[in-house]
């Protein structure tokens, strides 16, 4: 394409969805939602034309009217109309028939399906070589965590030598559950069974089985290796028992159910288990249904990353960036897969900076102030008047004789320059002995 | 390229090097350690064949006698067999000259530097465009955290609500002083300047204009809005009080310098100041000369990204990513720019998965035994047969009228099979009461 063709192209990109379920919802509602978005980053409408499910009543549910529906599968890997085939049925039985065969119609395929790639996926990646077309799997390993494209392009220049990861969440959940709560194991499942979190039939992840197909294919990614789940130590979490967790923590230890790959001289090493790690790492503090996967490059040293591993629109967020990638590529000039800004040169906005004095957020004040009463209505007064209402207040207790002290003040969320007239206000109190000190507060949640 | 060609090219792609520095000189020492493992990344090999420095000593200490060097960066960047110019002088004067005639000659250009782009990017993305050339620059943001490659593709999906970051180590490892060590800023700062952390003249990092540069590329990257640094607001840590740490820390908080930029119906909120946040938070246990981002996304929620954000060696990292990126594009097929396994597939490697027996970790072990003398000896005994160090060890005081009791172990590193035929040996002794249980334990750091 030459560059002084507009970047933008109108013709979309045919996507057939395999699997409505929990991720094809989510894929097809962030798609949805965030079209206008998506488009400017792609170059190129990414569109969803036809799904396919054994329920057709949830993939109608899923799609509304803006897919055509059909129970079968092959039908859509087959359409001559479509560009890139989602594959989010799971599992290693018909999802690979139908993968192989989108590869051999000469169709991108996109995947979230782990189990797939840890055992089949040095035979898929030859099928897809062979035809020169991509298979992403993003999704994959640890939801939506970019963590594919950080080991396999973001770290390319490194010599990797371990990954660590908390890459599945159920297990997760359950052993903050049984730290904090002092639980069982058994309670703690119900725990997550109640919420969600675990499946009826949880064995997948409790048995570490979900963290060995996903470590598998990070120890391919690391190491340039074949995938070899075969060769795994898989060890759940099943037998674990509330006593270790708090003989652990008394030592200053957690324990998390990690997947671990080493390279060593004479091989490299797989394996899933439970794990004691120093409670002062900042893996060791990933709690609840949270991943996350540290890196250690020869050259960069430790990186980390964190975020959901599972559920409908995080898997979603990894599912669409892939989709993102293989449009680009394209669609984009192929000099400029990547836009420098993410949004392609004509779809960048022109949305203004705030000025400070419109800038949202909390405030820690810190004011000196006579030590006499009154002098905390005055300030509240003030605050009050602006429509700064005060989340917590802390006064120190003035030494003996002295007759000032600190009062610590924080605030809701409030608007720069109502807290400058504030400030302003309080400083000019003649109980206030000092200009106030005045700090920034985010929640950050 | 078709697909029954060898993937991998023998024909080096060129580099020139502006900058002997310290992160010239790291990106010289990674690309040569690693070659062999980048090369079967990229799919071909990466050289630096030119470097230039005014100081050419430096340029000569640094390059061995593996590239041409001088003191004329322009000779290079006017050099036809340059494939790509990598800038590291950095600053917004001859750094721009550079860069634009790097673009204007048709080459590639990689750069680190922050202020050249929060200043001066919009143009140079004009001109490279315009040109259908790359300028990438993932080094210019948090160091070797691949952050730029995250945003801009990995988290595509996604309507992008807020990224907030420490993304400038000196005032980072500074602050951790303050807090660890109740010293004031002056204190901090002449134990960061002792320590190699801090410049000279600090003034860009205390006062928090290196972080206001990244968090001006990172909020037109989540955007898709133009840099606009000149509207930033820019508050740095220098006049931060010791008091107000402890204050905040009493209150359930840390004080970080942040760079924020928020997504608002009304424009875009782009500041760097001091900020409280909650202590419980992750990024709230960043400690020290590390980085990390957090990024809030409509559909993949919060994502955090952790690492090393200066130094030779975590800054090359970043670089040479980027001339694998371009090389990729450059050389493998169009179709599969990035291989599936990260490595080309002539160049994935047939290393086994190693046996359970022979991986190397640390052990926690619960023994249930009768309290009794000459157990421990009896232990430690099996444990020292088999080559095995104990780190840690603690024996629960055994209840009223309780026979029994429970001796935990921590085992230095060890290989299974030496733990396992320890541990058959001491489940074997009469004292022991119950199957050992096993934990593995590793120290992650």
């Amino acid at each position: 394409m030459n560059s002084n063709q507009p970047s933008l192209i109108n013709v979309p990109i045919n996507v057939g969805l395999l699997g409505a379920g929990t991720v094809g919802g989510g894929t097809f509602t962030v798609l949805s939602r965030n079209a206008a978005e998506i488009t400017r980053r792609a170059g190129r409408p990414i569109r969803i034309t036809r799904v396919a499910d054994k329920n057709l009543e949830l993939a109608r549910r899923v799609t509304g009217s803006q897919a055509a529906v059909t129970d079968d599968a092959f039908a859509v890997v087959d359409d001559p109309a479509i560009d890139i085939v989602v594959e989010l049925i799971g599992g290693y039985g018909v999802a690979k028939e139908l993968v192989l065969r989108a590869i051999a119609n000469g169709k991108h395929v996109v995947t979230a399906n782990k189990a797939l790639l840890a055992v089949h996926g040095n035979e898929i990646f030859a099928a897809a070589q062979k035809q020169g077309v991509m298979v992403a799997f993003e999704a994959a390993v640890a939801g939506g965590i970019p963590i594919v494209k950080a080991v396999r392009e973001g770290l390319s220049a490194n010599r990797i030598e371990w990954v660590a990861g908390i890459i599945n969440g159920t297990t997760n959940f359950i052993l903050s559950e049984m730290r904090d709560k002092g639980l069982s194991f058994a309670d703690a499942l119900a725990d997550a069974q109640r919420l969600g979190y675990a499946e009826a039939d949880p064995t997948f992840d409790i048995e570490g089985v979900d963290a060995a197909h996903k470590i598998t294919i990070l120890s391919a990614l690391a190491f340039g290796i074949p995938m070899q789940f075969e060769r795994a130590h898989v060890e759940g979490i099943s037998q674990l028992e509330a006593d270790d967790i708090r003989y652990a923590e008394q030592l200053g230890y957690r324990i998390k159910l990690l997947g671990i790959t080493r390279r060593r001289a004479d091989g490299v090493e797989l394996r899933v288990h439970p794990t004691l790690i120093p409670a002062r790492r900042l893996i060791a503090n990933v709690e609840g249904v949270m991943n996350a996967v540290l890196v250690q490059g020869d050259a960069v040293g430790p990186t980390l990353y964190y975020g959901r591993g599972a559920g409908a629109e995080p898997t979603a967020s990894a599912v669409i960036a892939d989709l993102v990638d293989v449009t680009r590529m394209h669609t984009a000039d192929p000099e400029q897969r990547v836009p420098h800004l993410a949004f392609q040169p004509d779809a960048v906005e022109d949305t203004e900076v705030l000025p400070l004095a419109e800038i949202e957020t909390s405030y820690y004040l810190r004011l000196r102030v006579e030590d006499k009463p009154g002098v905390l209505a005055d300030i509240t007064r003030i605050l009050a008047d602006q429509q700064i209402s005060i989340e917590a207040m802390i006064q120190r207790e003035p030494n003996e004789g002295e007759e000032q002290t600190d009062i610590i003040i924080l605030t809701h969320r409030t608007r720069e320059k109502h807290a400058a007239a504030a400030i302003g206000k309080i400083e000019a109190l003649p109980v206030v002995k000092k200009k106030v000190i005045r700090l920034r507060m985010e929640e950050l949640g």
